[in-house]
């Protein structure tokens, strides 16, 4: 499979104008049901039917990776922590295995570059383990990119044709936010000090050694900015690779998506540049308080349905989220009418 | 039952910090679960018990009553919509049945004052018939207020006898946001201009006249600010004064409530009066765009979960964010420690 998209034909506008127009008939005063009335006649849009039909299959597929620039000490926690959060996944304990269940949504992981053995069930699209240190070397060969773009996109395809209707792309991987915050600034122009975080919780030392990894990394990622491929695998890695294949093929799919944190937003970011329209396919579960995130929502011009403070990735924010896309469904497809009810409508 | 509320107890401090310290070994960074962190550790602290155990019986009661002020053209709709309503969440079709039904929770309706007859099953605790024009005369006698005041306290009783663990109040009344926006700008010195929205939707000329009405009522209301009881019955409403009784008796049964919007937020500012520290029982499940409701939560120092620019009452936008409450307790029950994961905390 290449790294050439075909097209993101947007959600169906006159779905979109259909749905307006049965909210426009139900017992509420128009427009008082505010974002939960624009996200359902999204959802209608997306599915191409009024009402939109209750998701039966929500699906969260988890990218797990290491990072090689996690040498320079640009995390609180050591890199073996992936490998054993993946088995913490498979066994349920996670936060995003939780969150998970309030909304009826399964959970997957995937192993695209763990730095180590991982079972066979989850590493079948594995491409190499870790990544280069951005800061200094590329994170992949392109070659090994485009191996792990075309697994995501293998991924968003069995898991649509396994029924998917709604799905979740979540991260796990220690390091992850510094090439996250490489890959905003360098696609949305902002500084060092403009993108870097705290991630899970680094302190001050440990911040000015992540702000220069990204600096020196950004150096090396401005000059292909160009050509989304060559962004991946200069500065990302093959979990950030493949959730980018990954978001921008449910847009092909037209799947829509709730985007998770900053990890996510920055393969959002770079989906966008692979498959222009693909942002049209998702929503932003929430906003994070790693500041790169705030940036990379707003170049792609989507707000937030949550503001919880929240910066764990796993897709936790996005699960946490989906509750409120189920009650905007079920609001178009049961409410009474004020026909049906005889409730007298607006004098 | 009396007016008199016993003192509130808060959550229990001590069951606080233990949810905290749960927090602090559940396999994520301590703290990156945001504000779904402090929501779960307050639902320990409202039950006494850590990990708090899942709610069985979320509870909304919607209080629904008319307002005489609606003669002076402050609403959008007509008062025979409210005895309609009530008949429409009788039958399941009004936006909190359906949203209710997202987070396992289940509706009932009170008859407060909706100047029509209802069935028995909701009139049980009716006070009377609409209200008198707040702004030249009072909603209710004292008397009538009181006994208002009482019925939203039984129900609260007969609620948590019944086993329910999570309470939400919702509202239902048409041209109830003007006495909503009176009771607000009186407790908090603000102005007319400051309180007056556009409710269910008035054009220019209804809020001309919806402002002059608030304008009024805040006159004669301002004068009872010291007597909560007598400002409900000066500027409130038997639905209004219920709810404030249910609030403050929620707080005394050491129940959590999910707060809504600018009328149950109203209610709530009172409750407070009449029953200090029964916000600390309280969570605000949004802000409504009405300006008075952002004044209220202010008041009380509560931060809303979702900001969704909702503007429909009934409880709405409380039970819209009633699964985050759930997805707090089952993030601190369920998930894994780093130690049964095997997972290295913090190097």
């Amino acid at each position: 499979m290449s790294t050439e998209f075909p097209p993101v034909e947007p959600p169906d506008e006159t779905v979109l104008r259909e749905a307006e127009a049965r909210h426009a008939v139900l017992t509420k005063p128009v427009g008082s049901l505010g974002r939960l009335e624009e996200l359902g006649n999204w959802i209608a849009a997306c599915q191409g039917v009024v009402p939109p039909k209750p998701f039966v299959r929500p699906r969260v597929v988890v990218f797990a990776g290491d990072h090689g620039v996690t040498a320079q000490g640009v995390s609180a926690y050591p890199s073996e922590v992936t490998g054993q959060m993946v088995a913490n996944f498979l066994t349920g304990g996670a936060a995003v295995n939780v969150l998970a269940q309030v909304a009826g949504a399964t959970v997957r992981v995937v192993d695209m570059a763990v730095d180590a053995d991982t079972p066979e069930a989850v590493s079948a699209h594995k491409v190499r383990r870790s990544s280069g240190s951005i800061d200094r070397e590329d994170a992949l060969t392109r070659e090994e990119c485009e191996r792990a773009i075309a697994a995501g996109r293998a991924i968003a395809d069995e898991e649509v044709d396994a029924g998917a209707d709604v799905l979740v792309a979540g991260d796990m991987g220690i390091g992850n936010t510094t090439p996250a915050a490489v890959l905003i600034g360098s696609l949305t122009g902002s500084e060092p000090v403009a993108v870097v975080g705290r991630g899970t919780g680094i302190d001050d030392q440990a911040w000015m050694r992540k702000t220069a990894a990204i600096r020196d990394a950004l150096r090396r990622a401005r000059l292909v900015i160009s050509d989304p491929v060559a962004l991946l695998a200069t500065a990302g890695g093959a979990d950030l690779a493949a959730m980018a294949g990954f978001l921008a093929q449910a847009a092909v799919r037209r799947t829509p998506v709730v985007l998770d944190g900053v990890v996510v937003g920055a393969a959002a970011v770079v989906a966008e540049e692979l498959a222009p329209g693909a942002r049209e396919w998702w929503v932003a579960g929430h906003q994070s308080v790693e500041p790169a995130h705030a940036i990379a929502l707003g170049h792609l011009n989507l707000k937030p349905l949550l503001e919880f403070e929240m910066r764990l990735g796993e897709g936790s924010g996005a699960v946490a989220a989906l509750p409120l896309l189920i009650a905007a469904v079920k609001v178009l497809a049961e409410m009474a009418t004020f026909e049906s009810a005889g409730v007298t409508s607006k004098e």
